[in-house]
């Protein structure tokens, strides 16, 4: 993709009332742009790594056996009036012409028990595992955080049905796996943190994933040895390490990145969702949710990696793998180079504007490796290397990118 | 794809109130399901075939230098009274906790007119093609024809920006060829033709597409000569062929599969969008839109291809180009059959139901080919190969697949 065709531009500098340091690098970077507190437009940079976040968090959920639906945002209040959730506070709510009031989802159980429903009747029918990559809408009173806290954001969630708590209990654990193997993929495995969470009134606990950050909003106790945490707001009832008993917890920031809830059977209760056994005995199917919040993904990549000229993207995410500074125009060893790196790789800056402007846009920007093309680099017949987190550069012949 | 690990499943009958065939056809054959009168979820099999839509789209329109975003659904009500558009009846409204209004777009000049003049200001900037495949949202107080008419679907929508007419009106003529493209792509292109329509208070003509159809909600005028259509809503003011004056027009059912509008200046005024010309002159923008709707396209799919017994749908859309009805479980050479068509392309009858259902399904589900597998044309080494509009069937060695 070459810059001078791309619409949006840097900015040294935004609006002021803009404090999270995502959606202010996002943002001048021409990732995002604002609409309103909490909400977002992805530019064309942004969408790339939406996609590249989406596409690692599709493959690893297809891998544990997820059929991937599409579900809507308008849903009937009376559904959430079975579950008894039609007054909770972070519903957004609009109404038809008839007067009949809709929800815009801001969590989709009471789309996909009823959908479930129409089709597994009987034990054969279970095992179930549907999600979806989909709008979420929240009414947050405090939307602050950039992409870490939207009132419109994109989230995977995935619903898993199942006969009896052992089956449940084994796709739990799956999927906690997945969820680590995600995380790595994305570039903080090393950071996240499974921890445990209020289970609500149905289950003891649930699972979140908590990445460290400075800037987290979250606050949890982890105990180094097990690593393994307990979320704040169960730390007075759970102030021991669940797995080992250590005492001596230690207190970070954090984000949280992923959340895994036992549902057990309060939605199928609700929507009386059971299933014939082998004896033909009805029996609520047992529940688990599964979330992860894409644009929060982004949110954290940025908090986590970049320093003060900008982003340090993981190459896992990144829009483009190479940030081609061109400050020459010998179109034919160009087009070897970007041949060589793959097109679909490159980002080319081959605007009319100043060597130091292409720098300082190639760090804010924070594509893996900046590689620099000028008269003297081609004089070599080579091309100037560093990648964004370091120092040093190198000369690498243009023969030899190819296996770079 | 297994059919015995999806989750969905194929129905005899829906309710009786869902009247159009598209919906009918498609909830049956378990790819969608319906959550209310115009808001529909996708399943597995649905998705599949939205996403071949999509992609078709996305193609064509970054082929005419489209660039790809996404902008929210929310938007604040105070830029639907800059363009007066606050009080029209299609808007879905919503609040935040604090009293402020929010419209769920139905469209998204509101958005993106802004958007756009973050970043082009100069005539260096211009021009700019910026879309979107998203949700959208509307009021609709009728919404009984399935996936044609939605209050929640999903649309590719197009902005162009311009300097100037001249540069307008020419970008304006390659989208039309472009969606002419399209249409053919899908499976339509010899029934769609382009209808003037009316170009609101600010254009003479705004031009939609109208792929013929009985079941189409409108009605319009063609020229049997120039292939042109004119819309109902503006047959009195234009009873002559717009292109060779032509009045013996033919009255034809037809449904709008796209639209493409000159917006000219009616946003960009609005919105005080201008530029600095070469001398620094400050000039407004001249914008075109150019939208089509997905759900739709596979709305219209189905209602144009079918048969008593279900689906007939077109290669470049299904969701598989073969539907596998195994009636033997030789796994060997099974495995090399679906091998051979390549196991992306197979959707696979492996249930443990009758012959007969198997059958049926296939027809319902509508893939372009049905290949039959039995210890009967297993003994000659071969399959039995159908396409799904055809009566004849025909033997093909195991070994000659691979070229089929």
């Amino acid at each position: 993709m070459k810059l001078s065709k791309l619409f949006t531009k840097t900015k040294k500098q935004i609006s002021q009332e803009e404090k999270s340091i995502n959606a202010q690098l996002l943002e001048r970077a021409g990732f995002i742009s604002k609409e309103m507190a909490g909400v977002y437009n992805y530019l064309p940079l942004g969408l790339l790594m939406l996609k590249k976040v989406e596409n690692i968090i599709r493959e690893e959920i297809n891998a544990i056996g997820g059929q991937e639906v599409l579900m809507p945002t308008l849903t009937s209040i009376e559904s959430y009036k079975i579950t008894k959730r039609d007054k909770i506070d972070v519903l957004f709510k609009t109404k038809l012409h008839t007067g009949s009031e809709f929800v815009l989802n801001q969590s989709h159980e009471e789309v996909v028990t009823p959908l479930v429903q129409r089709y597994a009747n009987s034990y054969k029918d279970l095992p179930v595992y549907v999600y979806q990559i989909q709008n979420k809408f929240r009414n947050e009173p405090r939307a602050k955080s950039g992409l870490l806290r939207g009132r419109e954001f994109i989230m995977k969630d995935l619903y898993s049905f199942h006969q009896d708590e052992k089956d449940f209990n084994e796709y739990y654990e799956k999927a906690k796996e997945v969820y680590k193997k995600i995380f790595k993929r994305l570039g903080y495995g090393d950071k996240t943190y499974i921890t445990y969470a209020s289970g609500g009134t149905f289950s003891k606990y649930s699972h979140e994933f908590q990445t460290l950050c400075q800037t987290g909003e979250d606050e949890i106790y982890l105990c180094e040895k097990c690593k393994i945490a307990v979320n704040k707001e169960i730390i007075d009832e759970q102030n021991k390490c669940p797995e080992c008993g250590n005492d001596k917890l230690v207190q970070k920031k954090a984000i949280e990145v992923g959340n895994i809830f036992p549902l057990k059977t309060k939605f199928s209760e609700s929507f009386k969702l059971t299933y014939k056994d082998k004896d033909g005995k009805d029996k609520p199917v047992i529940m688990g949710c599964y979330g992860i919040g894409l644009s929060r993904q982004i949110g954290t990549i940025v908090e986590l990696f970049h320093d003060e000229d900008g982003m340090i993207l993981p190459e896992s995410v990144a829009p483009f793998k190479y940030h081609i500074v061109q400050l020459t125009n010998n179109n034919k060893q160009l087009t070897e180079i970007i041949k060589n790196l793959g097109e679909e790789n490159c980002l080319i800056d081959d605007r009319e504007v100043s060597a130091g402007q292409k720098f300082a846009d190639a760090d804010l920007m924070g594509m893996p490796y900046r590689v620099v093309i000028s008269a003297k680099t081609l004089e070599k017949d080579s091309v100037e290397i560093k990648k964004r987190d370091e120092y040093k550069s190198e000369l690498l012949k243009i023969d030899n990118l190819k296996n770079f």
